[in-house]
C-alpha cells in the first residue's frame, strides 16, 4: 500500500502553496522493501530527483527548500519495489479530483500534482479582506440630478425613455452597434445611494469604466484621463471618494489598458480629435507606436479582431510610462484623488511585467491599495497565449475575479454538480492559490459579463447561492440590482437600470442578512477555512481562534437531517473536532443552516 | 384638314372641367364634303353619339348638357368623308401629350379627350387659397419645455440625446421597429413658434398626427379622442388653436381612418387596455365588426399587409358613426376645438361614401372648413382598387396633395424634362381638375413621404424650386425645415429635427422672399394662369383684372435672354397679349425673373 495526501497535513507541510526560499516537508507511507523518490520539475523546466529518507516502518520523507523564485512545480512519486526478479518501477500519480493520489505502472497515466511557489508574504489590505463588495455599472445605477435630467448626452446616441425599459443594442444590418443606449446613471446617483448602500451592509465599491468613452459600457476608452461627462465632473468624483471615506468605505476602479476605443484621442481612427492627431492619423503621432499595425492605418491588432477596440502595446515603453510609469501617468493622475485600487480588466491580454509595473507603482508607498484581475479560470495555474501566466504569486495580482467559485456555486445549487465534488474543486483551488490570494479573490455570483443569478438558478435557489458566496473565503460582492431582483440573461439584459421604486424584499433581506453577517464575523472575514460533506449537503467551517462558524447546505427539494460527526471534512484540522459534539441538524429544503458554533 | 384643340377657347367653351347640369359647346374645323360626330361615353358608360352642325364654311359645332351628375366623360370625333368611292371613317384623336389631337383611320388607336364634369360650384374657404402652409411633423419641430424636459416619454421607446442626432429606425434583425424613437417636439414648440413662422411667411399650418399612439409618426393610431401625452395636453392644443387664430392663421389636423395601430384601444392586440376589450381580445367588443378578420383573431385585413396597422371597415355604420356620424364622433371632438380642417390619410383607402360622410359632416355648417386627401396622381381620373375614384367632383375632397407638381418641378430642374413637357402636363392637370381643386391642391416639393428637396435637386437648383411651387395655383406648402437647409434622403432622413441653432440663410431667405411675394399678390393666390415656353424656360403668367405677374424659369446653366413675344403658351388669352410689349429679359443660370407686369 502507497499513499500520498496533499491535504493531509501528516503527507505535506505546509498546506498548499509555499512561500518561496521557505521549505517543504513531504511524506510517503510505503511498506516492504521499496525506494521513493520525489521527481519534480518547474514549470516548464527540467526534472529534479529527490530521494526520500526512510524515517519509519512505513514513513519516508523529504524536505525541499525552495529558492529558485516564484513558480510553478509539478511533481510525482517514482517507487522501487524490490521483487523476486529484479526490482518493479511504479510511479505514484495524483488523481483528477485532487487529495490523495494513486499508483500506476505506466509513465504515460501520471498525473502531477502542482505546487504553487510564491513571492514573499502578499497580505491584502485589512480594509480590502473585510469589504463587502458592490460592483456598479455607472449608466444603469441612478441619476443623482434632482431634476431628472441627463449629464451631457453624447452625439448620436439614444436615451431609454424610461428607466423601467428593458436595455435593448440598436445594431445595423450587419450586427454593429449603430447608436449606444443610455440611462444616464452618474456619480452624483452613487454619491446619493451610500446611505442605501451602507442600509446594505456594503463597505466597498468596484465601478466599471468610468472615463470618457463612447459607449455606455465604457470599456472602449477615448481619454484615460477624463471622467466620462456624463458620469460628471472631477468635483463628483472628489465628492463620492470623500463621501466613501467618511463612511468608512472603499472604492477601487476598472483599468481598462489593453485596448482603447477606435475613436479615442489615442487612435483618433474618424479625425475628431484632428485631422493629424492620434495612430490612424499620423504616422508621426506619439500614440503611433502604441498600436500594432500590419498595413497602416487600416490594418491593425485589435481586441478579438473588433475593429473598434484597437490593441495597445503593452511592451511599448511609452505606453508603460504613460499608464503607470510617469509622474504624470494614469494611475497618478487618479491617486490623486485617493482611490483605493484597481481592478485591471482582461488581465489576461496584459504581460506579467506590465502588470508588475502597475502592481509596483501603485503599492510601492501605499501598501492600502488594491490590485485585482479579471481572469476567468484558476488564476494560479492559467495558460493564456501559450504562456504560463504568473498573475498570483505574490507582486502582481493580489486576487481575480472568482468565477470558478460562482461556477460552482451555480452547478451546486441547481444540481448539476453533488456536494463531495464541490467540496473537492473548492479544495483544490485553495490549495493552487497562495493564501492571500484565495482570500483576496473578490467573490462574485454575477457580474456585468454573466447572466443574472436569479435568472440562472432561479428564485427557489438563490438563499443557498448567496449564503454560499458570502461563507467563502475572498470578498464577497453583490452585482448591483442582484439584490433588488433584476433577472436576465447576458448583456444587455444584465444591465438593466436598478429599479429603485421596485426592489424585490425577498432578495434584499437575503443579502441584507448575509452583509451583516459576514460584516460583524472575523471568521467568515478572516477565519481558517475547512470544507466537507455529507450526503449532498455541503459544509463550510470558518475558525479564529474565538469564533467557529458552520454552514450547511442543502440543495435538496426536501428537508435534510444530518448527524454533524459523520461529515467528512476534506483536511481534518483541530477545529473541525467541534462537529463531534453537535447534536443532529435539519436542513430546510433549498436552504441552509449557519450557526455560530463557539 | 381636320383640327380640335380643348385648350384653345374657340373649340371649347367653358375650358376645362365642367360644372353638372351647365352646358358645353364644342366645335370642330374641317373642309370639304364631311359629317362629324362627338363621340363620348360617361366614365364606363354607353356609347353616345351627338352630330356637330355645321356653322360655316369650316367650321361643326354642337352644344351638349350635362345633366347626369358628377363623372368623367371620355370623347373623340368620328368623321365621315365624302369620297369617290363611298364615304370613309376616320377619328379624331387625343394627343398623348394634350391640346390638339390627330386623324387616325384605325379606331385602335383612338384616344379619348377626358372631361371632367362636377358637381356644384365647390368653392374653398379665401382663408385657405389665401395661405402659405407650413406642414410640421411635430416630434421633430421643436420642444417648448423651458427646460428641456420631454413630456411623458413612452415605456420602450428610445430618446435622441441631441436634437442635431441624425433620425434612425431601430429595427430588430427581422426588420420590424423594435424601439420608436423620439425628439420630444411637441404643441408647446410650435405655440412658441409662431412669431418664427409668421415672419417667414406662414399663415397656415398642417399637422402630421397628434393623437395618441406608439410611433413617432403616429399614423398607428391608439385613440382617436386623446391628443398623445407627449406632444401635449387639450389644453395645450387650445392654446395652440387660440393662438394661431388670433395671428389670423389656420390649422388643419392629419385624419388616419384607414386604419389604427394593432396596440390601439379599438384592436387592442396585445391586451394592453384590459383583456376582454378590443377587436383582437373579444368577439362581443363594440370594435369587432370595425375590423375584417378571416380567422379571429390572429389573421385580419391590414395595412399594405403591415400586421401592426389593422384595416379598419369604412363602410361599417358603426365606424362611421365613431369618426362623424355621432354627435360625440372624432369629428365633433376635433370641431369643438375650432380647428379649420383636415386632409385624409391614404384617401385611396377610403370609399367615397365615406370621405363624403366627413365632407358633408365637416362643412355642412360652416363652409369655412377645409378637406383634402393624400392622392399621389392626378386625382381627376384616379383608378384606385378597380375603381374610379370621385375624390374631386365636389362634395368630397377640396383638393389633394399636389405631388404631381412635385414630380414636374424637380423633374424640370434638375433637367429630366423640358420646358416644353412641364408646360403641357401643367396644362393638362389644369384641365382635368374642375378649377376649385386645381387652386385648391396642397402644393409642395416635399412632404414627410419624400425625399427632401434639396437633397433631391441640389442646391443650385433650389431657387427655381422654390419659385416654381409659389408661383402655381393650388396652396403653397412648406415642409418644415427646407427653409432652413434640412436634408434627406426618404423616411426616416426627411423627419430630422428642426436645426434651431443652424438655419441656412440661403434658402431661408428664398422661402421668405416667395412666401411673403405670395401673400401680397392676389395675382399669385388668386389669379388666371397660364402657362407656355420659350427655348427651355418655363413660363407662367398669373393675372387679375389689377395685377399681372410673370415668372420666367432658366434650368440652364447659362444666363438666357429671351425675347417675351416669341413665347409659346398654351391657352392663348387676352391678358397674354401683354407679353409683346416686353423687352428682351435675361434670365441668369439656375434662376428665374419674377415681374409684375401690370
Amino acid at each position: 500500500m502507497y499513499t500520498y495526501n496533499p491535504w493531509n497535513k501528516f503527507y505535506k507541510e505546509p498546506f498548499g502553496a509555499v512561500c518561496n526560499r521557505e521549505s517543504m516537508t513531504i511524506r510517503f507511507t510505503a511498506s516492504g522493501n521499496v525506494a521513493v523518490k520525489l521527481i519534480m520539475h518547474r514549470d516548464f523546466g527540467a526534472r529534479h530527483e529527490f530521494e526520500l529518507e526512510r524515517i519509519s516502518e512505513d514513513t519516508f520523507e523529504t524536505t525541499v527548500r525552495f529558492d529558485h523564485g516564484r513558480a510553478l512545480y509539478f511533481y510525482h512519486f517514482e517507487i522501487l519495489e524490490a521483487s523476486d526478479w529484479g526490482s518493479r518501477r511504479l510511479y505514484y500519480s495524483a488523481s483528477p479530483m485532487g487529495g490523495e493520489g494513486h499508483v500506476t505502472e505506466d509513465l504515460n497515466q501520471v498525473a502531477d500534482f502542482q505546487l504553487t511557489v510564491f513571492d514573499g508574504n502578499d497580505e491584502t489590505p485589512d480594509w480590502y479582506r473585510n469589504s463587502v463588495f458592490y460592483q456598479i455599472f455607472p449608466d444603469r445605477f441612478f441619476n443623482g440630478n434632482l431634476d431628472g435630467r441627463i449629464n451631457s448626452p453624447k452625439p448620436n446616441s439614444f436615451l431609454y425613455a424610461q428607466t423601467s425599459d428593458d436595455p435593448y443594442y440598436v445594431k445595423d444590418p450587419s450586427g454593429e452597434i449603430a447608436r449606444w443606449d443610455f440611462y444616464g446613471g452618474n456619480l452624483r446617483g452613487i454619491i446619493a445611494k451610500i446611505p442605501y448602500l451602507k442600509e446594505l451592509g456594503v463597505n466597498a465599491l468596484y465601478l466599471n469604466p468610468i472615463f470618457l468613452s463612447d459607449s455606455n459600457h465604457r470599456y472602449d476608452t477615448v481619454d484615460y484621463l477624463r471622467i466620462d461627462p456624463m458620469l460628471g465632473t472631477e468635483e463628483d468624483f472628489r465628492h463620492l471618494i470623500s463621501e466613501l471615506h467618511d463612511n468608512d468605505m472603499h472604492i477601487i476602479l476598472d483599468g481598462v489598458f489593453s485596448h482603447v476605443g477606435d475613436d479615442s484621442i489615442y487612435f483618433n481612427r474618424f479625425g475628431k480629435f484632428g485631422e493629424h492627431e492620434g495612430a490612424a492619423q499620423n504616422q508621426s503621432s506619439p500614440y503611433y507606436e502604441w498600436f500594432k499595425f500590419s498595413n497602416w492605418p487600416s490594418d491593425y491588432k485589435s481586441w478579438w479582431g473588433f475593429k473598434n477596440m484597437p490593441e495597445l502595446d503593452k511592451d511599448n515603453p511609452s505606453f508603460q510610462d504613460f499608464i503607470y510609469g510617469a509622474k504624470d501617468s494614469v494611475l497618478s493622475k487618479w491617486e490623486s484623488f485617493n482611490i483605493d485600487g484597481w481592478r485591471l480588466d482582461v488581465a489576461d491580454e496584459l504581460p506579467d511585467d506590465f502588470i508588475r509595473g502597475i502592481r509596483a507603482n501603485l503599492t510601492a508607498e501605499n501598501n492600502q491599495k488594491i490590485l485585482i484581475g479579471e481572469v476567468w479560470e484558476d488564476a494560479s495555474n492559467k495558460v493564456a497565449y501559450g504562456q504560463r501566466r504568473n498573475y498570483a504569486l505574490g507582486d502582481a495580482l493580489q486576487g481575480v475575479m472568482n468565477y470558478p467559485l460562482r461556477d460552482l456555486i451555480i452547478n451546486y445549487v441547481i444540481g448539476n454538480l453533488k456536494a463531495c465534488d464541490v467540496a473537492y474543486q473548492l479544495m483544490t483551488l485553495r490549495e493552487n492559490y497562495p493564501k492571500s490570494v484565495f482570500y483576496g479573490n473578490l467573490n462574485n455570483i454575477g457580474t456585468h459579463d454573466s447572466e443574472r443569478i436569479i435568472t440562472v438558478v432561479g428564485e427557489a435557489n438563490m438563499d443557498l447561492a448567496i449564503g454560499l458566496m458570502f461563507v467563502m473565503p475572498g470578498v464577497p460582492t453583490i452585482y448591483y440590482g442582484d439584490e433588488a431582483g433584476l433577472t436576465g440573461r447576458k448583456d444587455p439584459e444584465n444591465r438593466k437600470y436598478f429599479p429603485w421604486n421596485d426592489i424585490d424584499n425577498r432578495f434584499y433581506t437575503l443579502y441584507h442578512y448575509w452583509a451583516h453577517e459576514r460584516l460583524s464575523s472575523e471568521a467568515l472575514k478572516n477565519g481558517e477555512f475547512s470544507i466537507g460533506y455529507i450526503d449532498n449537503c455541503l459544509v463550510v467551517l470558518r475558525h479564529t481562534a474565538e469564533e467557529t462558524t458552520l454552514f450547511i447546505a442543502n440543495p435538496e427539494e426536501n428537508a435534510l437531517t444530518i448527524s454533524p460527526e459523520k461529515i467528512t471534512m476534506l483536511r481534518t484540522q483541530e477545529f473541525t473536532s467541534c462537529l463531534s459534539d453537535l447534536d443532529d441538524i435539519t436542513i430546510p429544503a433549498k436552504s441552509s443552516c449557519f450557526h455560530k458554533i463557539s
